[in-house]
């Protein structure tokens, strides 16, 4: 008998995972989508409409929308489900929503994850079954989760091919604003510096070549999905925006100098993250 | 009859740059490198040693060392040629080289070049045949080059199938201080933030995604390379890095006072850097 997964949000990130799940296991989709649903269901990101009446029904329900709604959306779908449901959502940040969630009576049913998986792209068009093959997965605060619905969810992760790690849900947001939320800030302003320019002084991206695209590539991502991450882990993002800028000037300075050894010394440091690089891009 | 071509610096670039030469042309390479002589001997990026003894035998001379050592190089070669020597370089800054062969009597079989190609590996183990394929290539100040020295530069550029285009050394040095160098200080500011946060906090970069990993994908790069770049294209570095930190500090407050709206209007403002990439990643 198909599973019965409900999936709340059916852009690239739910949108994958009714794919993914499609093929990996025999599901039936209940999709829901303000603005996306028509277009999900012709793309085949869902079967049905998942709706009040049949969210009793679910088997599994994830919650695939922006940060700053997800812990609103949870609470809803915690009141309704069967008390054998496993909800999770898919979510950039993590420890306002268990804060969120903290006291629902069905606190145990949900799981707090984050498969780290991602494109510049998105809505149901950008969606592809394979966004989560050998990815990792970060869970959150799992000692709350039931233990059952634990290895459920668990085992599904495991059936997308996912690599499943635990963390604290705070801990979580802190590092993440580093590897990642940190990351699209400096890509958009390096966009934005350019495009400045290029409005006094045309043409300059004639010049542009592969290292200034990879560079700035994620100054294409959604605002709407990236508004609310940023301000959701605004304190996090804030610490390391400061570093960051510290660091740019610390350079600034250097380089006013002209302190060549000390600029050398200090790029063959960074160098290191090759290590890191070479990691993620062989996975 | 075989073309001499002498390459001074065997590295990606000049290493590059033999082997499409020896696919698209008839040529024999005569090579000079401090360092990786022996290698790129082995490795068939020359055919022989470049010697101040036949550098005025040869029809062509390509320096693709580090720029800082490009003027000097390039009048100690200028001094040496017979009369239809073709002499270019191919480094990521324009003026100051430009500057330094100024009054030189042979000035007008020197052409300052800049192909907008590259990748985050060095040496002559990072060569390979294609790298100029379809890319852009800058000249500056073409009018000092001699009409046939400079024809028969661009044949060879259209000969390794690059889109060449004039410039003014001292634009191309500002814009390409945007576009280019710009990117480099920021994605190794970038990881330097996220290292100087794993030395505390480790395992962070098991949450590394590939948003991380191209974003700061130019932090591989060789310092003894971009370091020179830097320091010789200080006063359009300086100026871009100033805009770019004023960008960041502004985002700095927006995001404080979560402004949730003002973001989201920059963030899609900044989305139009699509068409760029885009173009970019379509050569």
């Amino acid at each position: 008998m198909k599973q019965k997964v409900g999936i709340i949000g059916l852009g690239l990130i739910g949108g994958s995972m009714a794919l993914a799940l499609k093929e990996a296991m025999s599901v039936k989709i209940f999709g829901k989508d303000t603005f996306h649903l028509p277009k999900a269901l012709d793309l085949g990101l869902a079967d049905k409409q998942l709706t009040d009446e049949n969210i009793p029904k679910m088997d599994i329900i994830i919650i695939a929308t922006p940060v700053n709604t997800i812990g609103k959306i949870a609470i809803d779908i915690l009141n309704k489900i069967n008390p054998n449901c496993l909800v999770f959502d898919v979510g950039s940040t993590k420890h306002k929503i268990a804060q969120q969630i903290e006291n629902h009576s069905n606190r145990k049913n949900y799981l707090l994850a984050h498969p780290i998986a991602g494109t510049e792209y998105s809505g149901p068009e950008a969606a592809f079954s394979t966004l989560f093959k050998d990815k990792m997965n970060i869970i959150c605060d799992a000692d709350k989760t039931d233990k059952k619905i634990l290895t459920k969810a668990i085992q599904i992760f495991d059936n997308l091919n996912m690599k499943t790690i635990k963390m604290q849900s705070a801990e979580h947001d802190k590092h993440i604003a580093y590897v990642s939320h940190l990351s699209h800030i400096s890509s958009f302003m390096l966009g934005k510096t350019v495009l400045d320019l290029e409005k006094n002084e045309k043409n300059i991206f004639d010049m542009a070549g592969s290292g200034f695209a990879s560079t700035v590539r994620l100054a294409k991502s959604s605002p709407k999905t990236w508004t609310p991450i940023f301000i959701e882990n605004k304190e996090h993002i804030l610490q390391s925006l400061e570093e960051y800028i510290d660091n740019l000037n610390d350079f600034k300075v250097m380089l006013y100098r002209e302190n060549r050894q000390k600029i050398e010394v200090e790029l063959e440091k960074i160098n290191h993250i090759k290590n890191v690089i070479d990691k993620v891009e062989n996975n």
